[in-house]
């Protein structure tokens, strides 16, 4: 039998689950592990929201499809929330739920690229993107960034780069695996920029509501922008699988055709539950602080153990750390460290496949007093 | 400005959605509407399933990302389903849950089928199949399909088809929205042939449950088959999105990748939720029971009323009806008998672009009591 394997099935899979597998090995063999390998908070959804679920659960509601928009209450809260939390004006019908941010970065780019076109974004950068459009037929075109731009795209990077003009600009801020963010006045000379060239601008937003030095600026009301959030990283509704984007008025059409045929609907109960995650701020405030302290418990010990060269972590829960001094083999050491300190966390190389060997990222996300203890645990290791 | 906005996502929406807008109208005017223009169960998800919900809900487990293939235990659970169900081994490392069975179709395509290659499917049939494919840069090649094999493509179909050779069939028993089904001797031999000749069979199973004359038999455990199921209809957990697929040796770590990259994970809750849902087989078997009353109304009702050509509808909770003696305008059609009698349904040209101008689709799922009602208007109507 000669079945076909497409090709572009053959991606690479998240290494930072050869981490994973490993952390689980070391425990299962009676070891301890401290996880800083995980990419999402170790809180559950807030009290309201679970309480919203349980209702919905109870209501008789028999929980079928909702429009491939999403519920229309839902869909004004979100409006609703950028005139609270950013004075920009949005109406809920460009507004449209979607299966995780994951979902929304499918059909956005089904919608905005087509085949052959050229999509630039950071590396190192959120591997996924690179993927789906890969598989897309859509061509990545990595962006290095390092220290010199604070690990992102400005305007005069984007001047510089070789080869045929951009269709679209993938821009993250926080940036996972950074944390490093684009402040408002550069945001908007790079959705200029774009206008400029005819760029379609995807803004990934999925961090904001996770920022240490101010808050994170949007590009909702950019012109032709597509804006990416979600409900599992700030809201900390994770496993529910619930995002958004602000779709632009001349990709409306397509991604409701698409979201139809692609997803039918996001989750229901994740839609009638989430309403409620918007009059949960304090609560959410709350891991934030956790978070915050973490990042000042991480800032103060990681240098101490020679984790000195770190990307300016502003938001995100995540500390990229160059590691050039020991290694450039960041899986290798990744490994090495689980092993003999039991601290797990990313090898770079999933992030930048090339400057990533001698990288690695740290998440903050979990426990304050998992934090010291690495700290303590890698001082000593170092030493 | 001139962004670009991609060919890809401009496939045709649901045209019932049309239709389901005028009926929302029409409601909304103070007039009430049968639906059975629903393609999901009116049903909610079993007692035990809400049960089950409730507890994961309260466990204080922070419902995080699961693994992209899904939680091992739900695994467990439909690989047991396959040797209670069907007396066929399945394994349950071979078994990805998935977000419904739409994410199983992307997955599923992604991996097996690259650009330009040509995939076999039944025309009359659910039209996000094509439109998926040809968003991918898949080639669907309709097969039409009418009474003389009742709706489905046979071995001699195959063998007849004109241009180059198929590189996937999918197959669709019971079908949407015929309801017709590919009885066990027909579908070994299709899947003969599939192996014969390098064509990868995906076997949509998403109504198997919902039978009414006999069995399905299933694709699972055949050389190289895909099997996709859901949770959505037999098992009544349609907003949950949620669905897993069979996934054969060559495509598992392919499938797992693009998991991984376009969804993380299937809902969580819901799959704690669906874990019961296998315990619950008596109260769905009860829903099962009202369909079977609701077919038996329509497929006496009817007739009496001028819908006397009707395909085989020996599953799903459909009645694909040729209407040719009164329109070959189904929408048309369909928007008049909305005004007129208040009964919704859904006009052919959904699911076969040709012959679909003198089609309606009748959905079966709701109450019985309306399944009475509709009989009564129509042959009212008709006269």
């Amino acid at each position: 039998m000669a079945l076909k394997v497409a090709g572009r099935g053959r991606i690479p899979p998240f290494i930072v689950m050869d981490v994973m597998r490993a952390a689980n090995e070391r425990m299962a063999a009676g070891h301890d592990v401290l996880h800083l390998e995980v990419g999402q908070p170790s809180t559950g959804a807030p009290t309201k929201v679970v309480a919203a679920a349980k209702r919905a659960l109870e209501s008789g509601d028999p929980l079928g499809y909702t429009l491939a928009f999403g519920l229309d209450a839902l869909r004004e809260r979100i409006a609703g929330y950028y005139r609270s939390a950013y004075g920009v004006s949005v109406s809920a019908r460009n507004v449209m739920v979607t299966t995780g941010s994951s979902g929304a970065f499918l059909l956005s780019f089904l919608a905005a690229f087509g085949p052959g076109n050229r999509v630039g974004l950071a590396c190192p950068g959120y591997p996924a993107y690179r993927n789906i459009l890969t598989s897309l037929g859509v061509e990545p075109v990595l962006i290095p960034v390092g220290p010199a731009s604070r690990f992102q795209p400005t305007v005069e990077v984007l001047r510089s780069l070789d080869g045929p003009p951009l269709d679209g600009l993938i821009l993250a801020s926080p940036s996972n695996p950074t944390g490093s963010m684009v402040g408002a006045v550069e945001l908007a000379a790079i959705g200029d920029w774009c206008r400029d060239h005819d760029v379609r601008l995807v803004s990934d937003e999925i961090y904001h509501g996770l920022t240490y030095a101010g808050p994170a600026a949007t590009a909702a009301g950019m012109d032709g922008a597509v804006v990416i959030n979600s409900f599992s990283k700030y809201f900390s509704m994770t496993g529910w699988r619930l995002g958004w984007m602000v779709v632009p008025d001349d990709l409306l059409r397509s991604v409701e055709c698409l979201g139809q045929n692609f997803f039918i609907s996001p989750p229901t109960l994740s839609q009638h539950a989430a309403i409620a995650v918007f009059d949960c701020l304090d609560e959410l405030d709350g891991n934030l602080a956790r978070y915050a302290r973490n990042r000042a418990i991480l800032l103060d010990e990681l240098p101490k153990a020679g984790f000195d060269r770190l990307a300016p972590a502003d938001g995100a829960f995540y500390l990229y750390a160059d590691v050039a001094r020991w290694t450039d083999d960041s899986l290798g050491f990744c490994r090495r460290m689980l092993d003999e300190t039991g601290v797990a966390c990313t090898p770079g190389v999933d992030f930048d496949p090339i400057e990533g060997h001698h990288f690695l990222r740290f998440s903050f996300a979990g426990a304050t007093n998992d934090m010291i203890e690495v700290g303590r645990r890698l001082k000593a290791w170092s030493k």
